[in-house]
C-alpha cells in the first residue's frame, strides 16, 4: 500500500499548488490513498465546504485537520456530515465531527486518525490515550493505521512516533510548517516524521506575511495575518507499507519548490 | 569561505559522535571554521569547562549555546575566561559572557552570535534588537557574520530569517534537536534553515531516555530525564559563503546515522 | 456544619502557624471540620508523611494538594495508605492516591474533592468534567461536598465557582498564595472565594526568598527557590453551611499577621 | 496625599459604576488624585477616544492601561495626543503613547507610571528595568511616584513590590480582575495590593458572560466574549501618603456590589 500525504494547505497558493502537482504527484507515485492536511486551507484559517469538496474531487481520499479546525463559523454547518474529514480525535467527546475515519480500495482497508498535542496547545484529552483506544477499534477492521499528529512540540511528535511505534503503520506529524528530515522507519515498522510541512507560500513565515509576523514580535502590537503572494511549494510524503503485517518499508519526503524543482 | 556547523551535542554519545567524525567532517568538506552548539554537552544539561576544551581540541573555533546555558553550576566559573564562547547574546546586560565573538582564518574574520528566542522560552530581551546592535557593531569590522538563532517557533525562527536576510551570511536555527529540510539562501544572500538538528542519541526523544518522556507526557508525574544510550547520530550544516562580499552561495545538511552513513 | 480551610502551607515558617493558631482558631470557631491545604508544607515543596501525620494530630480531618503533590519523592510511598488526604482528582486513571474523601462528625458526612486547574499548568484530564463525576458519585452518601480548586488563572477558578454553583457547597481556590477579597456565597448556595492565600513568611514572595525570585525575573538565571525565614502569616476561610440543605450561608476570611493580629 | 484608583474598568457596567460612584467616592475620602484603569473600558476590550475624556470629565486625572491597550483600532490615532493616559511603559521603544505621566494638584505632582508583567503575558522589555530607569527620571521631579503594575502571576506582583519598596509611594496590581485582600505598607514605605480587581459586572467571570467562558474551558471550541449584563460592582484602593516623604501610611481597599454596599 501507498500513502500521499500533503501537508497543511494554506490558502488559494497552497490549493493553487495541489491543483497543479496533485495529478502529477498521483502519476509518478501512485498511491492507493491521499490524505492532505487542510486546517489553514480557507485564507490560512480553517476549511470551507467548498474547500473540503475541491479537495476530493482533485483527488484525495481524506482531509485531516488541526488546531485551526474551528476557524471558519461553516465548520460547524457541514463537519458532521463530512465523511471524508477528521479533526483532532482527543478533543473532548460531544466535540462535533469525527476523529477517526476509514477508507477502502481495492480491497484495502486505511484507518486515518488525527490527533492534537497539548504542549503549548490548548489542553484538550490526552492524545496517547485516545491513540490507545481508536487503534483498538481500527485493529478489529484493519492492520493499515495513519496517525497525522498535529503538535508544536518536536519532543511530544517523537514521543508519540515511540509510542505507536509497532502499532500503527505511520505517524506524520503537521502544524509547524517546517518540513523536517528526521524520516525514517522506527525499529518496530512505523513509518515516522516530525514535520511533513506546509503547502502554500514559499516566501512567507509558515505562509504568513513577513512584515506582519516581523511586526508581531518586535512590537508586540496586534498585527494581521494575511497568506502572503507570490511563490509557492508543497511539502508532502510518500509512504511504503507492506502488504502483508501494515509495517511501513519507506517514507520519502516531497518537496516542491523553486529551488527543489519537480522531476516526473 | 566555507563554515562547519554541528546542532546540539547531547551527551556523551553526542560527544563521541563529534570525536568519531569531526576530523572526517573537516577532511571532506575543509572547512575554515567549525563551529558546535554546545548547550546540552555535559549529560544532557549545559557544558562543563573540561568539554568545552575538548570541543576546541577537537578542532572547532567556537561553541555555541543556548536556553541550556546555565544548567552547569560551573559555567559561571569559566564563561568570563572562555574566549571562544558565546552564549545568547540577549541576556541581560550583566549576564555573564559574551553573546558574540570574532575568529581568524587565513586574514579571513568571522563574527560568531549566538541569539535566544522568546517564544515558549524565557522573557528576556528583543532577540531582533540585539541583532541589529550586534551586527551594526560587527560589521565595522567583517562583512562575515553567522548567527545561531536558539529557538523554539518556527515562526520566529523563520521571522528572524527574513529579519537579516542579506545583513549576515548565516542564520541557522537550533534547539528543537530536529533537523528541518528547508534549508536555502533566502533572496538576499542569507543561508537559513530552521533547526540544524542534534548530536547524540538517534533512537531517542531528542536524545533522552523516551520511557521517561512518555511518562511525563502521559502521567504529568516528575521524571528524571537522561541521555539515551546505544546509536548515536550527527546533524549539522555546511555553509559556502562568497569572499567577495559575504553572501550564502550553498547551505547543505548533513546528517549522519545507521540509516544515512558517512561517505568521504 | 461549619467547616475550616487554611491556605497553602509553606514550609516549617507554615506549619509553625498551624502549630500555633489552629488551637486558637478551633476555639473560636468551632469547626465541624478543618482541611488543611498541605503542597508546600515540606520546605515548600511536595509533603511528607511526618508533615501529614502532624496535620492530622493537630486537628485537621483532610489535607490537600496541588500541582506540587508530587515533589518529595517518599510521597509514592505513603499517598495510597493516605486515608485522609486528595491529591487533584483530574490526574490521569493510574495516578496513585485519591481525588476525593469521605469523613465523618456527629453524623454528618463531608465530601472532600480537590481539582487541579490546566491553565498555565499541566495539561491534565478536564477538572469540569471530574467534578461532574465525582460530585456525581459524592451525592449518593451526602449533600455537604467541600472543592479546593488548585489554579492559576483567576477566570478559570470563577469559572468553577459558577459551574460548580448550587451543586456544592464550598469552591475554594488555592495556588496563587494570595488571599483574595472576593469571597462570596454564588446565588444557588455554593459558599466561593477565588484564592484563600497561603500560610507561612509574611515577607516573602509566596513564601520564598525574595532576593532568589528577583534574580530570577530579573536575570533569567537559574536560582534556588528557599523558604525565607522571619514574621509568618496563616490565610484561611471559616465557611457556614446549612445542615437542611447543604447550602453554604456564609465564607468568611481569615488573615493572620503582625498588620492583621489574632483575636479571640 | 491621597490617591484613589479604580481596577479595571469593563464595558459599559463598569463606566456606569464609575458614574454613579466616583463622585460619592470623592465626595468620601475627598482624594488629590484619582486614576482609573480603562484598559477593558470599551466593551471589555481597549479603550476610545470619547471613553478616555469621560473618564477625565467624570473627575479622574489619569488612566492607566495593560494588555488589552491596543485592542480599539483607534487609539493608535489619539493615544499620542491623550497627556493623561499612560500605556506599560515596557513596550518598545517607539510605541505610541507615553509610559509615565505627571500630574500636579495643590503644589503637590504625582508620577504615574504603568508597567506590564511578562510571566504568561507577551515578551516585552524588563519591567523592573524600565522601572529602575522611570523612577531615576521621576525622582528629579517628585517624591510622590504610583505605579499600576499590570500582570498575572502573584509572583511577578510581589516581586515588583519588594523590588520598588521605598522607592516609590505605591504599587498596586491589576489584570486579574480579581481584588487581592494582601493590601499593606512594606517595610520601607511603600503601599502594595497584589491586585485591585475590576469594576464591571459582578455576576460574571472576570467581566464575561460565564457560558461563552465555561464553553470556553471544557470544549476548547472557539467562543465569543461579551461582557455580561446585570449587576455591576467596583473595585478600588484608597492610599494615604506623607506629604513630607511620600511614604505611603495606608492602603484601604474599596469593594462596592450588593454583598458590599456603599456607605458615605
Ligand atoms: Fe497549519
Ligand atoms: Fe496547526
Ligand atoms: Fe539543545
Ligand atoms: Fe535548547
Ligand atoms: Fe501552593
Ligand atoms: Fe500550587
Ligand atoms: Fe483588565
Ligand atoms: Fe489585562
Amino acid at each position: 500500500m501507498k500513502i500521499l500525504f500533503i501537508g497543511d494547505v494554506v490558502g488559494s497558493p497552497g490549493r493553487d499548488m495541489v491543483s497543479e502537482y496533485l495529478p502529477k504527484l498521483k502519476a509518478k507515485y501512485q498511491p492507493h490513498f491521499t490524505i492532505i492536511n487542510g486546517e489553514n486551507a480557507a485564507s490560512g484559517k480553517g476549511i470551507t465546504e467548498k474547500i473540503y469538496r475541491q479537495f476530493l474531487e482533485s483527488g484525495a481520499q481524506a482531509v485531516t485537520l488541526g488546531n485551526h479546525t474551528w476557524d471558519k463559523k461553516e465548520i460547524f454547518e457541514f463537519i458532521d456530515d463530512a465523511k471524508y474529514m477528521v479533526r483532532p480525535a482527543n478533543f473532548p467527546e460531544e466535540t462535533p465531527g469525527q476523529g477517526m475515519m476509514f477508507c477502502k480500495q481495492n480491497g484495502m482497508e486505511l484507518a486515518i486518525i488525527n490527533l492534537q498535542g497539548r504542549t503549548f496547545l490548548s489542553p484538550i484529552d490526552c492524545p496517547f490515550k485516545k491513540a490507545d483506544k481508536l487503534i483498538e477499534e481500527a485493529k478489529k477492521r484493519t492492520q493499515f493505521i495513519f496517525v497525522d499528529f498535529h503538535a508544536e512540540a518536536t519532543s511530544e511528535k517523537q514521543a508519540m512516533g515511540w509510542y505507536l511505534n509497532g502499532r500503527v503503520s505511520a505517524v506524520v506529524g503537521t502544524h509547524t510548517h517546517v518540513q523536517t528530515a528526521d524520516n525514517r522507519i522506527l525499529d518496530e515498522g512505523t513509518a515516522y516524521i516530525t514535520d511533513v510541512g506546509m503547502t502554500g507560500p514559499y516566501d512567507g513565515i509558515l505562509g504568513v506575511n513577513p512584515e506582519a509576523v516581523l511586526k508581531r514580535f518586535i512590537t508586540s502590537l496586534p498585527v494581521r495575518f494575511d497568506v502572503v503572494e507570490g511563490r509557492a511549494q508543497l511539502n508532502g510524503v510518500i509512504i511504503d507499507i507492506d502488504n502483508k503485517n501494515g509495517h511501513a518499508t519507506s517514507i520519502k519526503r516531497i518537496l516542491i519548490n523553486d529551488d527543489n524543482p519537480f522531476f516526473d
